[in-house]
């Protein structure tokens, strides 16, 4: 009867995919487990701490193992990005589907120096000004995603780009109005483990990468107009992609 | 100037960033920590644990630690999937810029009743009978990605698909044969931390989350012809999507 702690994890593991423990659900303690399975504490434990190191569930002090809710938000990019959804006065942001509304809970907008691969993917000369837009954004209260968006300065001071808020349809809507529409979007995506900072900031979960995703937009000519440099709660997030073959 | 672990980890992360110590390169070891800083060897191993958690660093038994070699294969969803890269007798995977050469170190085909939410994807009955494809992909004899294809055994059963060589153009090019022509495609990605068997499967270094995408090919009827579940190395991706506003 006595099993390891893998065996364990895996018996654990296949109640988490079934449903029979739901997100939220309290993992039996390590006390159940060593009567349940005839092993010693140890062996217990580290069943319990494998599933926390797969991100399937997060310790809590002083009071157990959950299974981790994974309530996803669906970010579909494709119809984030049509022109039918920033056209008419609504956020980007709506289009996420199934969410739970999101709202800014920092906001920095300034201008700056260009970092050199922000230069290089706009086609702007070393050192040359960028507005820069540094957004921290949250559902229900936790941070989810860090955005910092970088303009070209000589297109873009002195729009509402500039501003807090740039009013209806957003960034997108007022770069049009420069004559600088955007209608072609290249997101490029890795996946990897958090800096101690990024995980502060975002107050990751133990066992939880962050996608980092750059955007960029071109206009019609191919002309880069803005590069965007998101960090995801990788537990917070799937991302849609729909493509025409 | 005696620092902490975080302060002796932050000016190693810029140094790895600014390509002072290159990928691959060794980093400085504790005893030189100890001595640079003035610090105790505690504390320069605990610095050096912090890239390793954050996936910059991978150490090597008796040997020290090292950056991390990034050569990420680009995988840019657009092109592998258009008609002109599959129609020509091309392989899907040949579009991927700048990647070593890939190939395919494990292969299995079989019949068998489909799992729950794949035939929901494909819109069968359960238990529905699919032809599975079970793929995994190596660069350089390192296996990058394990693959999973479910295609309704109803509709290409006896074709070259049930086959282990699908033949010129591959499965997609068979199923344009079959009348089943995909046209559209859905990927839905996320990151997660691997169980210990897929970290197995992928000989994942420590500290590397893996991507997870579920792609379903669709007619132009709408018709759900195949679901692939693909099980990525995030450390030996970026995947780059190209969108139309």
């Amino acid at each position: 009867m006595a099993e390891t702690a893998r065996e364990i994890a895996d018996e654990l593991r296949e109640r988490i995919r079934s449903g029979d423990l739901g997100p939220g659900a309290r993992l039996p303690g390590e006390p159940t487990l060593v009567k349940g399975y005839g092993v010693a504490k140890e062996t217990a434990r580290r069943a319990l701490t494998l599933l926390v190191t797969e991100g399937l569930a997060v310790r809590r002090s002083g009071s157990g193992t959950y299974v981790r809710e994974f309530q996803p938000i669906r970010r579909v990019a494709n119809l984030r990005l049509s022109e039918e959804r920033w056209g008419g006065g609504r956020s980007v942001w709506s289009a996420d589907v199934g969410q739970r509304p999101m709202s800014v809970t920092e906001l920095r907008v300034y201008e700056a120096s260009a970092p050199e691969d922000v230069a290089q993917i706009l086609e702007l000369e070393d050192g040359a000004a960028v507005i820069i837009r540094d957004r921290l954004f949250a559902v229900e209260g936790e941070p989810v995603q860090a955005a910092v968006s970088y303009l070209p300065a000589d297109l873009v001071r002195g729009s509402a780009i500039a501003q807090e808020d740039t009013g209806p349809g957003g960034t997108y809507a007022r770069l049009a109005e420069l004559g600088a529409k955007p209608v072609r979007f290249v997101e490029e995506l890795r996946a990897r483990m958090p800096s101690q900072e990024e995980s502060e900031r975002l107050h990751l979960a133990e066992a939880t990468p962050v996608v980092e995703i750059y955007r960029t937009a071109l206009t019609e000519d191919g002309k880069p107009v803005e590069v965007n440099r998101m960090l995801l709660d990788a537990g917070a997030y799937v991302m849609e992609y729909r493509i025409t073959g």
